[in-house]
Protein backbone atom coordinates (compact mmCIF):
# COMPACT_ATOMS: atom_id res chain seq x y z
CA UNK A 1 0.00 0.00 0.00
CA UNK A 2 1.42 3.44 -0.93
CA UNK A 3 2.36 5.69 1.78
CA UNK A 4 1.15 9.61 1.65
CA UNK A 5 4.33 10.78 0.67
CA UNK A 6 4.45 8.49 -2.82
CA UNK A 7 0.55 8.91 -3.52
CA UNK A 8 2.09 12.70 -3.64
CA UNK A 9 5.25 11.48 -5.58
CA UNK A 10 2.70 9.85 -8.22
CA UNK A 11 0.36 12.35 -8.98
CA UNK A 12 3.25 14.98 -9.53
CA UNK A 13 4.96 11.96 -11.82
CA UNK A 14 1.62 11.86 -13.97
CA UNK A 15 1.26 15.43 -13.81
CA UNK A 16 4.77 15.93 -15.31
CA UNK A 17 4.26 13.26 -17.52
CA UNK A 18 1.10 15.14 -19.16
CA UNK A 19 2.80 18.15 -20.07
CA UNK A 20 6.39 15.84 -21.50
CA UNK A 21 8.09 18.18 -19.09
CA UNK A 22 10.28 14.77 -17.43
CA UNK A 23 12.95 17.15 -19.05
CA UNK A 24 13.03 19.67 -17.29
CA UNK A 25 13.31 17.37 -14.13
CA UNK A 26 16.33 16.37 -14.20
CA UNK A 27 17.62 16.18 -10.20
CA UNK A 28 20.14 19.67 -10.62
CA UNK A 29 17.03 21.61 -11.76
CA UNK A 30 14.57 20.39 -8.77
CA UNK A 31 17.05 21.12 -6.73
CA UNK A 32 17.51 24.96 -8.26
CA UNK A 33 13.57 24.89 -7.85
CA UNK A 34 12.99 23.80 -4.10
CA UNK A 35 16.34 26.46 -3.31
CA UNK A 36 14.06 29.09 -5.27
CA UNK A 37 11.23 28.40 -3.63
CA UNK A 38 13.10 28.03 -0.59
CA UNK A 39 13.98 31.94 -1.07
CA UNK A 40 10.37 33.08 -2.06
CA UNK A 41 9.72 31.49 1.58
CA UNK A 42 12.80 33.78 3.05
CA UNK A 43 10.75 36.73 1.41
CA UNK A 44 7.53 36.63 3.39
CA UNK A 45 9.59 36.49 6.38
CA UNK A 46 12.46 38.54 6.00
CA UNK A 47 11.08 41.92 7.55
CA UNK A 48 9.41 39.93 10.18
CA UNK A 49 10.41 40.21 14.06
CA UNK A 50 10.67 36.74 15.53
CA UNK A 51 7.37 37.32 17.25
CA UNK A 52 5.72 38.33 14.44
CA UNK A 53 6.73 35.60 12.09
CA UNK A 54 4.55 33.63 14.67
CA UNK A 55 1.15 35.35 14.15
CA UNK A 56 1.53 36.02 10.15
CA UNK A 57 -1.72 38.26 8.80
CA UNK A 58 -4.04 36.06 6.94
CA UNK A 59 -2.83 37.08 3.46
CA UNK A 60 1.01 36.69 4.46
CA UNK A 61 -0.22 33.29 5.91
CA UNK A 62 -1.51 31.86 2.77
CA UNK A 63 1.21 32.95 0.53
CA UNK A 64 3.24 31.43 3.31
CA UNK A 65 1.01 27.83 2.80
CA UNK A 66 1.44 27.94 -1.15
CA UNK A 67 5.60 28.17 -0.73
CA UNK A 68 5.85 25.60 1.75
CA UNK A 69 3.57 23.66 -1.09
CA UNK A 70 5.96 24.07 -3.54
CA UNK A 71 9.01 22.85 -1.29
CA UNK A 72 7.51 19.59 -0.73
CA UNK A 73 6.22 18.92 -4.32
CA UNK A 74 9.71 19.99 -5.09
CA UNK A 75 11.12 17.87 -2.16
CA UNK A 76 8.65 14.48 -2.96
CA UNK A 77 10.28 15.14 -6.78
CA UNK A 78 13.47 14.88 -6.46
CA UNK A 79 13.43 12.30 -4.08
CA UNK A 80 11.04 10.40 -6.48
CA UNK A 81 13.90 11.13 -9.16
CA UNK A 82 17.04 9.48 -6.92
CA UNK A 83 14.55 6.69 -5.33
CA UNK A 84 15.32 8.17 -2.24
CA UNK A 85 12.47 7.02 0.62
CA UNK A 86 12.48 10.83 2.13
CA UNK A 87 10.62 9.23 5.23
CA UNK A 88 12.94 6.71 6.18
CA UNK A 89 16.14 9.48 5.94
CA UNK A 90 14.07 12.11 8.00
CA UNK A 91 13.96 9.38 10.58
CA UNK A 92 17.52 8.46 10.62
CA UNK A 93 18.87 12.05 10.75
CA UNK A 94 16.62 12.29 13.72
CA UNK A 95 17.87 9.47 15.74
CA UNK A 96 21.50 10.90 14.36
CA UNK A 97 20.25 14.00 16.00
CA UNK A 98 19.34 12.71 19.07
CA UNK A 99 22.74 10.86 20.02
CA UNK A 100 24.61 13.97 18.56
CA UNK A 101 22.64 16.29 20.69
CA UNK A 102 22.32 14.72 24.42
CA UNK A 103 19.61 16.25 25.94
CA UNK A 104 20.83 16.98 29.48
CA UNK A 105 24.08 18.96 27.29
CA UNK A 106 22.53 20.61 24.66
CA UNK A 107 19.67 22.16 26.89
CA UNK A 108 18.51 25.68 25.55
CA UNK A 109 21.25 26.07 23.93
CA UNK A 110 21.56 26.33 19.92
CA UNK A 111 24.60 28.19 19.74
CA UNK A 112 27.15 25.12 18.75
CA UNK A 113 24.25 23.01 18.37
CA UNK A 114 22.44 23.58 14.96
CA UNK A 115 19.33 21.40 15.47
CA UNK A 116 19.12 18.77 12.61
CA UNK A 117 22.01 19.84 10.78
CA UNK A 118 24.45 17.44 9.45
CA UNK B 1 -5.74 8.74 13.63
CA UNK B 2 -2.16 10.45 12.85
CA UNK B 3 -0.63 10.66 9.16
CA UNK B 4 2.74 10.03 8.01
CA UNK B 5 3.71 13.51 8.12
CA UNK B 6 2.02 14.50 11.38
CA UNK B 7 3.58 11.15 13.23
CA UNK B 8 7.14 12.96 12.29
CA UNK B 9 5.69 16.31 13.27
CA UNK B 10 5.33 14.59 16.83
CA UNK B 11 8.59 13.12 17.15
CA UNK B 12 10.26 17.09 16.18
CA UNK B 13 8.05 18.46 18.39
CA UNK B 14 9.36 16.33 21.42
CA UNK B 15 12.89 16.44 19.72
CA UNK B 16 12.89 19.88 20.47
CA UNK B 17 11.25 20.08 23.51
CA UNK B 18 13.43 17.65 25.35
CA UNK B 19 16.30 20.12 24.22
CA UNK B 20 14.20 23.53 25.39
CA UNK B 21 15.07 24.33 21.58
CA UNK B 22 11.14 25.74 20.95
CA UNK B 23 12.32 29.22 21.37
CA UNK B 24 15.27 29.35 18.66
CA UNK B 25 12.17 27.44 16.81
CA UNK B 26 10.04 30.81 15.34
CA UNK B 27 8.53 30.77 11.90
CA UNK B 28 11.55 33.42 10.75
CA UNK B 29 14.18 30.84 12.15
CA UNK B 30 13.30 27.72 10.40
CA UNK B 31 12.39 29.54 7.23
CA UNK B 32 16.09 30.32 7.43
CA UNK B 33 17.08 26.85 8.19
CA UNK B 34 14.98 25.57 5.72
CA UNK B 35 17.14 27.93 3.22
CA UNK B 36 20.25 27.02 4.75
CA UNK B 37 19.99 22.95 3.94
CA UNK B 38 18.13 23.95 0.32
CA UNK B 39 21.37 26.03 -0.22
CA UNK B 40 23.99 23.03 1.24
CA UNK B 41 21.82 20.61 -1.30
CA UNK B 42 22.55 22.98 -4.60
CA UNK B 43 26.06 22.86 -3.53
CA UNK B 44 25.70 18.91 -4.18
CA UNK B 45 24.73 19.34 -7.64
CA UNK B 46 25.85 22.62 -8.99
CA UNK B 47 29.57 21.29 -10.49
CA UNK B 48 27.36 18.35 -12.31
CA UNK B 49 26.28 17.96 -15.70
CA UNK B 50 22.14 17.89 -15.68
CA UNK B 51 23.11 14.49 -16.99
CA UNK B 52 25.45 13.36 -13.98
CA UNK B 53 23.29 14.65 -11.48
CA UNK B 54 20.66 11.84 -12.26
CA UNK B 55 23.17 9.23 -11.29
CA UNK B 56 25.44 10.78 -8.40
CA UNK B 57 28.11 8.34 -6.81
CA UNK B 58 26.93 7.08 -3.76
CA UNK B 59 29.08 9.20 -1.59
CA UNK B 60 27.30 12.20 -3.15
CA UNK B 61 23.80 10.40 -3.36
CA UNK B 62 23.86 9.67 0.55
CA UNK B 63 24.81 13.18 1.51
CA UNK B 64 22.06 14.48 -0.95
CA UNK B 65 20.03 12.20 1.35
CA UNK B 66 20.87 13.77 4.10
CA UNK B 67 20.02 17.20 2.92
CA UNK B 68 16.65 16.15 1.63
CA UNK B 69 15.62 15.19 5.28
CA UNK B 70 16.99 18.33 6.84
CA UNK B 71 14.86 20.12 4.19
CA UNK B 72 11.66 17.76 5.28
CA UNK B 73 12.49 18.02 8.85
CA UNK B 74 12.87 21.59 9.02
CA UNK B 75 9.32 22.10 6.34
CA UNK B 76 7.68 20.13 8.75
CA UNK B 77 8.43 22.00 11.67
CA UNK B 78 7.82 25.08 10.22
CA UNK B 79 4.23 23.65 8.77
CA UNK B 80 3.32 22.66 12.25
CA UNK B 81 4.39 26.09 14.05
CA UNK B 82 2.42 27.54 12.05
CA UNK B 83 -0.73 24.90 11.58
CA UNK B 84 -0.72 24.08 8.19
CA UNK B 85 -1.66 20.93 6.47
CA UNK B 86 1.21 20.47 4.33
CA UNK B 87 -0.58 17.85 2.18
CA UNK B 88 -3.52 19.18 2.05
CA UNK B 89 -1.66 22.29 0.54
CA UNK B 90 0.73 20.39 -1.71
CA UNK B 91 -2.68 18.74 -3.33
CA UNK B 92 -3.90 22.30 -3.39
CA UNK B 93 -1.20 23.45 -5.34
CA UNK B 94 -1.14 20.67 -7.77
CA UNK B 95 -4.78 21.44 -8.74
CA UNK B 96 -3.97 25.39 -8.87
CA UNK B 97 -0.79 24.21 -11.39
CA UNK B 98 -3.28 21.76 -13.57
CA UNK B 99 -5.95 24.18 -14.31
CA UNK B 100 -2.90 27.05 -14.84
CA UNK B 101 -0.85 24.87 -17.39
CA UNK B 102 -3.41 23.09 -18.99
CA UNK B 103 -1.62 20.24 -20.85
CA UNK B 104 -2.39 20.78 -24.52
CA UNK B 105 -0.69 23.94 -24.43
CA UNK B 106 1.99 23.70 -22.19
CA UNK B 107 3.53 20.48 -23.63
CA UNK B 108 7.51 19.87 -23.44
CA UNK B 109 7.57 23.43 -22.85
CA UNK B 110 8.70 25.26 -19.60
CA UNK B 111 10.66 28.51 -20.69
CA UNK B 112 7.08 30.33 -20.22
CA UNK B 113 5.69 28.00 -17.48
CA UNK B 114 7.78 27.14 -14.34
CA UNK B 115 5.75 24.27 -13.29
CA UNK B 116 4.30 24.23 -9.78
CA UNK B 117 5.27 27.70 -9.24
CA UNK B 118 2.80 30.33 -7.92
CA UNK C 1 41.11 51.91 -16.54
CA UNK C 2 39.49 49.34 -14.70
CA UNK C 3 37.66 49.58 -11.54
CA UNK C 4 37.62 47.78 -8.52
CA UNK C 5 34.88 45.23 -9.34
CA UNK C 6 36.49 44.74 -13.07
CA UNK C 7 40.15 44.71 -11.13
CA UNK C 8 38.36 41.30 -8.87
CA UNK C 9 36.80 40.23 -12.08
CA UNK C 10 39.80 39.89 -13.91
CA UNK C 11 41.68 38.12 -11.39
CA UNK C 12 38.86 35.41 -11.01
CA UNK C 13 39.06 35.01 -15.26
CA UNK C 14 42.79 34.24 -14.18
CA UNK C 15 42.24 31.89 -11.55
CA UNK C 16 39.52 29.89 -13.35
CA UNK C 17 41.51 29.75 -16.80
CA UNK C 18 44.90 27.73 -14.83
CA UNK C 19 42.73 25.45 -13.65
CA UNK C 20 40.66 25.23 -16.56
CA UNK C 21 37.14 25.45 -14.87
CA UNK C 22 35.90 27.55 -17.20
CA UNK C 23 33.57 24.64 -18.54
CA UNK C 24 32.25 24.24 -14.75
CA UNK C 25 31.54 28.05 -14.79
CA UNK C 26 28.37 28.33 -17.22
CA UNK C 27 26.06 30.93 -15.56
CA UNK C 28 23.59 28.33 -14.59
CA UNK C 29 26.31 26.70 -12.01
CA UNK C 30 27.50 29.97 -11.01
CA UNK C 31 24.09 30.90 -10.27
CA UNK C 32 23.67 27.42 -7.86
CA UNK C 33 26.73 28.51 -6.51
CA UNK C 34 26.17 31.86 -5.18
CA UNK C 35 22.86 30.76 -3.53
CA UNK C 36 24.60 27.92 -1.89
CA UNK C 37 27.11 30.67 -0.15
CA UNK C 38 24.16 32.51 0.37
CA UNK C 39 22.38 29.58 2.31
CA UNK C 40 25.98 29.39 4.19
CA UNK C 41 25.24 32.78 5.24
CA UNK C 42 22.16 32.14 6.61
CA UNK C 43 23.11 29.22 8.58
CA UNK C 44 25.54 31.70 10.49
CA UNK C 45 22.63 33.83 11.33
CA UNK C 46 19.72 31.76 11.88
CA UNK C 47 19.36 30.91 15.62
CA UNK C 48 21.08 34.34 16.25
CA UNK C 49 18.60 37.04 17.62
CA UNK C 50 18.06 39.98 15.47
CA UNK C 51 20.36 41.86 18.09
CA UNK C 52 22.71 39.02 18.13
CA UNK C 53 23.18 39.50 15.05
CA UNK C 54 24.53 42.56 15.50
CA UNK C 55 27.45 42.02 17.01
CA UNK C 56 28.20 38.46 15.95
CA UNK C 57 31.50 36.67 18.31
CA UNK C 58 35.11 36.68 16.20
CA UNK C 59 34.89 33.55 15.54
CA UNK C 60 31.71 33.73 13.61
CA UNK C 61 32.68 37.21 12.44
CA UNK C 62 35.30 35.30 10.77
CA UNK C 63 33.27 32.84 8.85
CA UNK C 64 30.38 35.81 7.79
CA UNK C 65 33.41 37.35 6.38
CA UNK C 66 34.31 34.21 4.69
CA UNK C 67 30.81 34.10 3.11
CA UNK C 68 30.54 37.08 2.25
CA UNK C 69 33.72 37.03 0.05
CA UNK C 70 32.39 33.89 -1.62
CA UNK C 71 28.90 35.52 -2.80
CA UNK C 72 30.87 38.40 -4.10
CA UNK C 73 32.98 36.24 -5.83
CA UNK C 74 30.65 34.52 -7.62
CA UNK C 75 28.36 37.38 -8.31
CA UNK C 76 30.98 39.32 -10.23
CA UNK C 77 32.18 35.81 -12.20
CA UNK C 78 28.40 35.37 -13.02
CA UNK C 79 28.13 39.48 -14.38
CA UNK C 80 31.55 39.24 -16.12
CA UNK C 81 30.41 36.02 -17.91
CA UNK C 82 27.06 37.77 -19.01
CA UNK C 83 28.80 41.17 -19.64
CA UNK C 84 26.59 42.62 -17.10
CA UNK C 85 27.89 46.02 -15.39
CA UNK C 86 27.42 45.25 -11.67
CA UNK C 87 27.80 48.60 -10.63
CA UNK C 88 25.53 50.61 -13.18
CA UNK C 89 23.14 47.80 -12.57
CA UNK C 90 23.14 48.59 -8.59
CA UNK C 91 22.83 52.09 -9.40
CA UNK C 92 19.99 51.64 -11.40
CA UNK C 93 17.81 49.46 -9.36
CA UNK C 94 18.58 51.86 -6.38
CA UNK C 95 16.86 55.24 -9.21
CA UNK C 96 13.87 52.82 -9.66
CA UNK C 97 13.55 52.29 -5.83
CA UNK C 98 13.82 55.93 -5.23
CA UNK C 99 10.99 56.72 -7.10
CA UNK C 100 9.08 53.87 -6.21
CA UNK C 101 9.06 54.13 -2.34
CA UNK C 102 8.28 57.61 -1.71
CA UNK C 103 10.21 58.44 1.71
CA UNK C 104 7.59 60.37 2.97
CA UNK C 105 5.18 57.63 2.26
CA UNK C 106 7.05 54.49 2.96
CA UNK C 107 8.90 55.86 6.34
CA UNK C 108 9.36 53.29 9.29
CA UNK C 109 7.19 50.48 6.94
CA UNK C 110 8.94 47.80 5.31
CA UNK C 111 5.68 45.18 5.70
CA UNK C 112 4.28 46.39 2.37
CA UNK C 113 7.35 47.76 0.78
CA UNK C 114 10.49 45.19 0.69
CA UNK C 115 13.57 47.71 0.38
CA UNK C 116 15.16 47.42 -2.65
CA UNK C 117 13.12 44.52 -4.47
CA UNK C 118 12.17 44.12 -7.55
CA UNK D 1 38.91 58.52 -0.81
CA UNK D 2 36.14 56.27 -1.01
CA UNK D 3 36.19 53.17 -3.03
CA UNK D 4 33.31 52.16 -5.59
CA UNK D 5 31.92 49.99 -3.07
CA UNK D 6 32.82 52.49 -0.58
CA UNK D 7 30.35 54.84 -2.33
CA UNK D 8 27.53 52.38 -3.10
CA UNK D 9 27.60 51.79 0.42
CA UNK D 10 27.04 55.26 1.37
CA UNK D 11 24.06 55.51 -1.45
CA UNK D 12 22.36 52.73 0.38
CA UNK D 13 22.98 54.02 3.83
CA UNK D 14 21.31 57.27 2.92
CA UNK D 15 18.37 55.09 1.29
CA UNK D 16 17.48 53.54 4.02
CA UNK D 17 18.01 56.75 6.55
CA UNK D 18 15.30 58.46 4.46
CA UNK D 19 13.26 56.00 4.81
CA UNK D 20 13.77 55.02 8.85
CA UNK D 21 14.29 51.58 7.80
CA UNK D 22 17.69 51.26 9.35
CA UNK D 23 15.58 49.20 12.07
CA UNK D 24 14.40 46.28 9.66
CA UNK D 25 18.13 46.18 8.31
CA UNK D 26 19.43 43.89 10.95
CA UNK D 27 22.32 41.84 9.70
CA UNK D 28 20.04 38.57 10.41
CA UNK D 29 17.60 40.32 7.81
CA UNK D 30 19.86 41.50 5.18
CA UNK D 31 21.33 38.17 4.79
CA UNK D 32 17.33 36.14 4.54
CA UNK D 33 16.74 39.14 1.88
CA UNK D 34 20.38 38.05 -0.18
CA UNK D 35 19.21 34.90 0.05
CA UNK D 36 15.59 35.70 -0.81
CA UNK D 37 17.39 37.14 -4.05
CA UNK D 38 19.24 34.62 -4.76
CA UNK D 39 16.76 32.51 -5.37
CA UNK D 40 14.60 34.89 -7.60
CA UNK D 41 18.18 34.16 -9.66
CA UNK D 42 17.91 30.93 -9.58
CA UNK D 43 14.75 30.81 -10.60
CA UNK D 44 15.53 32.69 -13.58
CA UNK D 45 18.10 29.80 -14.61
CA UNK D 46 16.30 26.73 -13.26
CA UNK D 47 14.56 25.04 -16.35
CA UNK D 48 17.87 26.26 -18.92
CA UNK D 49 20.43 23.92 -20.10
CA UNK D 50 23.92 25.29 -19.11
CA UNK D 51 24.38 26.36 -23.18
CA UNK D 52 21.15 28.13 -22.85
CA UNK D 53 22.12 30.02 -19.47
CA UNK D 54 25.34 31.36 -21.59
CA UNK D 55 22.96 33.13 -24.27
CA UNK D 56 19.26 34.31 -22.03
CA UNK D 57 17.17 36.32 -24.45
CA UNK D 58 17.32 40.30 -23.75
CA UNK D 59 13.98 39.67 -21.25
CA UNK D 60 15.72 37.01 -19.08
CA UNK D 61 18.85 39.16 -18.93
CA UNK D 62 17.00 41.98 -17.84
CA UNK D 63 15.51 40.04 -15.11
CA UNK D 64 18.88 38.50 -14.23
CA UNK D 65 20.45 41.98 -14.28
CA UNK D 66 18.15 43.34 -11.88
CA UNK D 67 18.61 40.05 -9.35
CA UNK D 68 22.10 40.73 -9.42
CA UNK D 69 21.92 44.09 -8.85
CA UNK D 70 19.57 43.44 -5.46
CA UNK D 71 22.19 41.04 -4.45
CA UNK D 72 25.28 43.59 -4.76
CA UNK D 73 22.65 45.99 -3.07
CA UNK D 74 21.89 43.83 -0.18
CA UNK D 75 25.61 42.48 0.28
CA UNK D 76 26.92 45.62 0.50
CA UNK D 77 24.75 46.54 3.53
CA UNK D 78 25.54 43.48 5.00
CA UNK D 79 29.62 43.87 4.94
CA UNK D 80 28.45 47.86 5.87
CA UNK D 81 26.51 46.82 8.77
CA UNK D 82 29.64 44.45 9.77
CA UNK D 83 31.88 46.66 9.15
CA UNK D 84 33.61 44.28 7.07
CA UNK D 85 35.89 45.39 3.69
CA UNK D 86 34.09 43.47 1.09
CA UNK D 87 36.79 43.53 -1.72
CA UNK D 88 39.90 42.93 1.25
CA UNK D 89 37.81 39.65 2.11
CA UNK D 90 36.93 38.56 -1.82
CA UNK D 91 41.13 38.80 -2.32
CA UNK D 92 41.69 37.05 1.03
CA UNK D 93 39.61 34.45 -0.44
CA UNK D 94 41.19 33.70 -3.39
CA UNK D 95 44.70 34.01 -1.89
CA UNK D 96 43.65 30.67 0.17
CA UNK D 97 42.03 28.76 -3.10
CA UNK D 98 44.96 29.95 -4.83
CA UNK D 99 46.85 28.00 -2.43
CA UNK D 100 44.78 25.46 -1.84
CA UNK D 101 44.19 24.57 -5.23
CA UNK D 102 47.18 24.10 -6.93
CA UNK D 103 46.27 24.93 -10.77
CA UNK D 104 48.45 21.49 -11.86
CA UNK D 105 46.67 19.40 -9.48
CA UNK D 106 43.20 20.71 -9.90
CA UNK D 107 43.47 21.46 -14.00
CA UNK D 108 39.81 20.42 -15.59
CA UNK D 109 38.61 18.88 -12.52
CA UNK D 110 36.24 20.47 -10.26
CA UNK D 111 34.16 17.38 -8.37
CA UNK D 112 36.44 17.49 -5.22
CA UNK D 113 37.35 21.09 -5.46
CA UNK D 114 34.47 23.62 -5.53
CA UNK D 115 36.02 26.36 -6.71
CA UNK D 116 36.61 29.32 -4.29
CA UNK D 117 34.21 27.70 -1.14
CA UNK D 118 35.30 27.61 2.10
Amino acid sequence: MATELEELAGRLRRFGAEREWEKFHTPKNLAMALAGEAGELLAEFQWLTPGESQRPDPETLGRIRGELADVLNYLVQLADALEIDLMEAAYDKIDVSERRYASDIYRGSARKAPPLSP
